[in-house]
């Protein structure tokens, strides 16, 4: 593994390393261990040509839980605002020589395009509705040290399918650990098709029956701009997650939640934040862990 | 003490550790001494909500030159503008485990709000115009560093008391310390009450007749827009700190000013720059050393 | 040396010990060896008031590859918007003690003001179009790694010279280390005098026969809108160079710029991605290796 530039490039071994050693650091940080600083004197570039705080700031700290130096290039302020191309900042980012680099884009295959012109390796912190992979690692963690084994196991993924980096990456990664994946959304909100097989449903209520988990989507609010959806009330009331819908689920059933969370709209507040069923901080937690996996994996090897 | 969200939370056992480390550590960077590293691996996380370069900037150096490392997560490019509560992004940024948050917010109770719901110590770096601390132990220690004991010395507020987290932290910080405290306001700047006695005065002329110290506030243009005041030039004329005015206090008396200042608005250009009697950049100065002991203590122990 | 703040203060000993040392941190860096963190605990202050991520960054990897901790301190939040003085402003931030300052900013002379106004070394990141001393050091180490000893060599360079702190920088060290400088340009973008001996020529034409060496400068497209220059594609008809044009240069000759690139405004693509000809992105590479040097011997000695 050079880079994780996507789900669809990791290999299973490199899967099973990341997720191995991610354990390891939220054992550590639960325990309020230290953790030795392997990547001091490195220097991590952070490219976020979309805003994210809460992904780059998890990044951000699971570098310096690390030892690393973060530099975080701001594309506002840059060269770009100047008329410099994206392929000649790429490269005059590379020549200062950083020791990997964190990249979000809006472009599908910006990351790609980045590990193909850099010497250092490349993580893609979330390009286009393709890939947001250490969001699928973090879920695929959080799942893991709740039920084990994923075999077996089935998930249903709720709301705007067809334009979810979260959704892509995970429907790809979950299936991957044996996980039956399901899509809950309505048709305008589906893609027309899917790398991997998967189980459609129209409504909650049919596509909750049987399943172990289940992931909400954010209700991205320009979706409704585009006349694709109708209001957050009418959202909720047709694909809000609700105890009475959750109930159809397998008997201690789990939530997760990439964040952050529109209350009310595609998730009542009883259900984010019942401590029996929502897994959601925990995703949180195990963002750290996990990229500092990935960061430790890529840089020291 | 596990927090400090304010002074009227803080002990005087607890205010009597932070000024005196914060001497040591004054001494220390005076003589160009080195400072042992021993917050290094520790990740400090400031939660600005509102600008304030001038406090973030000496938090910032406080805690590198401590060796920690400081995660800035700021509110214009975050979840909150993708209208997450600020209680679920107080719980995510908590999920990623910090070892300290250093919060400015304009709203009452913000920072004690932050400090029941994360699991690692919390700084008030200033909230609406309740609480300061940090600017109040600088006050405190500067003036100590020129009078030792501060009991029986009279130190005057002058400006706009009633909407200055600066004027209240330090009304009860020094009060609490031995001095008598005054206040001088036009009747629409003084708040209705105080949390401890002061005596009011509405001109400069009667209030800095035997004071010791003298601390004006910044004029706050926005009390223009509002119609509490009238333009700069008669504000000066009537609350500007002259040297004919200073005449009026003690013999030796001092000046601080919390910066930034407004020359020649509330203070004169020759009584700001001062070298007798000014104390200004000694603040700014003693802002690091505080500001470290602060962060030593709720972090080491 | 106790500032760098622009080549006109340079002495010849201090300028070949920022080359030589520079070249060796270049060797470490392409050598993928470590680097001692011989400022590891120092605090790197940056005040840049204009943007300039490309300058900003190479400053803050060559701090970090050293072990120093970078602040930024941004006047877009700071205490100028509030009114504060420029002067009010350096003191304060003197007042917390940083280890050196890195300035850029728009007015002539503010480096130097900073330098009289603060207790540690000040670097000029750019300031005005009068100096930018580290681009024309790691223009000076990029020629010298290709041509050896620069004496009898001769450069020209084009463009925007009036307007260019690159140039103007780049025209005083390049001169005093023994290479003949031309400039090519039209009348209106030629500065009345220059500080050293300058041939000076209005066509590529003409002034390219002869070189050695081509610096193209960065188009500002502010001087369109004053109508001091045409179109893009007029300016490229008559100043881009182009193969053809560079075939007028001696043989072997090599092509710089400081970047950003307008492609084919000011270069045409095939001159800027040259591999025998263009030196572009080797400058960039330089740019770390030569604020390493100018750090290191500034903070240690």
């Amino acid at each position: 593994m050079k880079h994780l530039t996507g789900i669809d490039r990791l290999e299973p071994g490199d899967r099973d390393a990341i997720l191995h050693l991610a354990q390891d650091y939220a054992d550590r940080l639960a325990a309020g261990e230290s953790v030795a600083p392997v990547l001091r004197g490195r220097i991590v570039l952070h490219m976020f040509f979309e805003n994210s705080t809460r992904t780059s700031t998890s990044f951000e700290i699971a570098a310096k839980r690390l030892g690393a130096d973060v530099v975080a290039w701001a594309p506002e302020t840059s060269s770009l605002s100047k008329g410099e191309s994206f392929a000649d900042t790429v490269s005059t980012l590379n020549a200062m020589r950083p020791d990997a680099v964190v990249i979000r884009h809006k472009e599908f295959g910006a990351p790609e395009f980045v590990a193909n012109n850099v010497a250092c390796p490349v993580i893609n912190a979330g390009d286009s509705w393709r890939e947001h992979p250490t969001q699928a690692l973090l879920d695929a963690l959080t799942l893991r040290q709740h039920f084990g084994d994923l075999k077996g196991r089935t998930i249903a993924i709720c709301g705007d399918i067809a334009h979810s980096r979260v959704a892509a990456s995970g429907i790809r990664l979950l299936s991957q650990m044996g996980m039956t994946v399901r899509v809950i959304a309505p048709k305008l909100l589906l893609p027309p098709k899917f790398p991997v097989p998967v189980q459609a449903f129209e409504t909650l209520e049919d596509g909750l029956k049987g399943c172990d988990a289940v992931m909400m989507l954010r209700l991205q609010k320009e979706r409704m701009q585009e006349g694709l959806i109708g209001s957050d009330a009418e959202f909720f009331r047709l694909y809000g997650l609700t105890q009475e819908r959750l109930a159809r689920a397998n008997k201690g059933a789990v939530v997760l939640h990439p964040g952050p969370m529109n209350r009310n709209v595609e998730i009542a507040d009883d259900v984010a934040d019942d401590p029996e069923r929502s897994l959601i901080l925990k995703q949180v937690e195990n963002g750290v862990p996990v990229r500092m996996a990935v960061l430790d994996l890529l840089m020291q090897h």
